[in-house]
């Protein structure tokens, strides 16, 4: 790790590590490391220069062939022709707020809640996943008169001031106030394999952050999670986890808010939303990221009750949230979803290629576990022993992401331990994608199984 | 107001007030407040549809054109040919994140800092301005240890939960924090002539809020204000009026934030930024609103020092911040800028606007003041009297902007009165348009002066 570089972050670049990355991208990051600085983080130990995308492949200045195996804004593929047709259409008319009158956000809206259950009935846009967030937990506050909030130990909500509070797998400096509580998020490989009893485990958790939260004289208001816990490690099964938590929020008074920035839209191929698998009733629900296929759109879906007791008191307006253009890119995006069937796509590719992740970790120690539903799957890689330990080996996983990307598969790594590979892919991913990951796969965990000790990761 | 509405905001449309609006309008009102609800307010009595743009106009679904002479955001025109080629031929290439090499975010963000003083050398991107505010508070507290803010009283910088916060336009519902504390604005129509006074006064002012927060034990840590005051009602002039502010703030340890989401990108003429106009440096920018035509673009400009220590130790990534699509408008926006001599249109058609202003205010007592710079004016109405008390007219403030709405030219109110009619046009706008503007506001105010006490104003 570099010497000025004092936080760490999975899956990214070194520009310290002297690796050689040829002169057009050296002179590239050199400028870049100049007027972007610290803050912009690239992946990979050698960066991936980009200059054109096409489906599930994105294109270097060279030509070659990426295959994108981790990108879910994208969700309908990299320059969608439809949606490019649907912005440049609206740009060409008219594209103000939401203070004049327009058709489209009306048509949208009501064709988005269609797609919820009855109970949640309005929408407020907003143009990132971080806004629509920090949205949220602003209605929980001022319906609820409570700030406290619960959440998994590693969540990922946002970089707002207000969803970075809640967002620990931000890393160590970011710290978390005293309004926020964490609970050990479920771990499918290492709970008890009692499906019950791991959803008992997690209510009781999220009843004793509740207590701690009162107990520092604060009243509780939300518990907030991701409906797949990406950043916590993926945990898509056991499905009802997530049931008694929420039972035990609504019992001392708080709302429960599904964050379905990842696993919305169709991704997990049976259901629209995550938090439907749970037969959960989430009183908000945050959209964003494959929302506008790239168009910056984000969204709070809820009860009619709660947003209009905030509307009524507090002012709520987004300049750029919910404007034709990003409408239009919406719009354009469920069209796809559902005129390509992109749904059930999801679900027969995402099957074979979890099968074929199987196969591998039958074969290979190494893969603790292969788990996931639809296109958003893990491969959470253990040190092998002859106990049931686990123990996360987070170095393994950061040399298959980089030998991926060396035979130009893009995929990256995350969870509590940083050992669950993360795939994540585009939803017009296909099955013959599927096995040039898999094949990729097959020869880095080769490559690796052969080299030994010897690593190029620098990371912990 | 209606009896649900518990919250006043200037220029809004009130269903329950039962004015006639035509079928097609109510229906779809009827279907935006089911799925939209309160959250969702309309501009004027009459609220405008709106269904094409071409410059500064907007255009109903009938065909009528109303001249837009509110809108920042379309800063390049509505519906520019530019900016919808540059974003179309994006979106047909690729629009990844910043974790892969791109080059239009480098080119892009080289040649913005190029607009700044030398001190202000990196960048982040994001795409709000409420969260390039947030971002920028939350780097001034990690840099300076403290979270005291102090803003001006009736200021707007955004609608996340930290940008709410320093917020108080947003209504008495929006209770500020304990690490907030607010001034008085400089005042142009009632500060003493002498400009040294104004700015003396302001600097006094911010040192009472600064020791105000250290007496509630809070370290103070950042002054924030819009260079010119837009929400505090249009505060262009006396240009030195905020250095000895900044100089204050300085001294107690603190930042100073310049808020350029509405003065920046040209608008005031002779300036890119408002805050040149006062010679004071900034250690932080804040960009938004007109940055990308519409695209949903936001960014920090910064001393690299600062920027570097944040994005150290704290993980900041914003999705949508700086894609190569964004990038692409926000480059044609300056493109546009240049090429079409905008900066000197604004300056040339201001300066007609004002003067054509000043005639006006010349004749009728209840023009306080005409103000601005550049293609930013203010009007402020006052009751006339014998006195110099300048007693706001709110009422006919709205008055004048619903008046002007059924001439088919679109303003809105603001001010700590509510009293100040706000014109910021796109920088497209003519002299034809200045002078359309000029007729209507003078026919507008013969009729509201012969209608007598007899108002369709139903605000306060």
């Amino acid at each position: 790790m570099g010497a000025t570089d004092r936080m760490h972050m999975v899956n990214s670049f070194d520009p310290h590590a002297g690796v050689n990355l040829g002169q057009r991208a050296s002179a590239l990051i050199e400028r870049r490391q100049r007027v972007l600085g610290a803050p912009y983080r690239l992946f990979y130990e050698r960066p991936v220069e980009v200059s054109r995308g096409e489906g599930a492949l994105l294109f270097d200045p060279d030509g070659a062939d990426y295959l994108d195996a981790y990108n879910n804004v994208p969700v309908v593929g990299h320059a969608n022709a439809r949606v490019r047709a649907a912005v440049s259409d609206q740009l060409g008319r008219v594209n103000t707020h939401t203070r004049y009158l327009t058709d489209e956000i009306v048509d949208y809206s009501e064709r988005l809640v269609s797609l919820f259950p009855d109970h949640l009935e309005q929408v407020v846009f907003a143009c990132t996943g971080s806004e629509a967030v920090d949205l949220a937990l602003r209605i929980a506050a001022h319906v609820t008169g409570g700030s406290g909030i619960v959440i998994t130990a590693n969540a990922y909500h946002g970089t707002t001031q207000a969803s970075a509070a809640v967002s620990p797998s931000l890393g160590p400096n970011n710290t978390l106030p005293s309004h926020v509580a964490t609970v050990a998020a479920p771990d499918p490989l290492r709970d008890p394999a009692d499906d019950g009893t791991a959803a008992a485990l997690f209510a009781q958790r999220v009843e004793e952050a509740i207590r701690q939260l009162e107990s520092r004289g604060v009243t509780f208001s939300a518990l907030i999670v991701d409906s797949v816990l990406s950043s916590d490690g993926l945990v898509t099964h056991p499905t009802g986890v997530l049931g008694p938590a929420v039972d035990v929020a609504r019992r001392h008074g708080g709302l429960y808010i599904a964050d379905e920035v990842q696993p919305g839209f169709g991704r997990l191929g049976s259901t629209w939303w995550g938090f439907t698998r749970h037969s959960v009733a989430p009183d908000l629900v945050v959209l964003g990221k494959p929302m506008g296929n790239g168009l910056p759109i984000s969204a709070v879906v809820g009860r009619r009750d709660l947003m209009e007791a905030f509307g009524r008191d507090v002012r709520y307006f987004n300049t750029f949230g919910g404007t034709p253009v990003s409408i239009a890119a919406a719009t354009a995006v469920l069209d796809e979803i559902e005129s390509r069937d992109l749904r059930a796509n999801a679900a027969s590719v995402g099957a074979a290629l979890r099968e074929g992740l199987h196969d591998i970790s039958d074969r290979d120690p190494r893969l603790g576990q292969a788990r996931g539903e639809g296109l958003f799957l893990g491969v959470e890689f253990v040190q092998p022993a002859d106990t049931d330990e686990h123990l996360p080996d987070a170095r393994l996983a950061n040399r298959v992401v980089n030998g991926l990307r060396e035979k130009r598969v893009l995929v990256s790594a995350s969870g509590r331990y940083e050992n669950v590979l993360k795939i994540r892919p585009p939803l017009v991913f296909t099955r013959a994608h599927a096995d040039r990951l898999l094949t990729a796969l097959d020869e880095v965990l080769t490559e690796t199984s052969s080299s030994g000790g010897e690593t190029s990761g620098h990371h912990r």
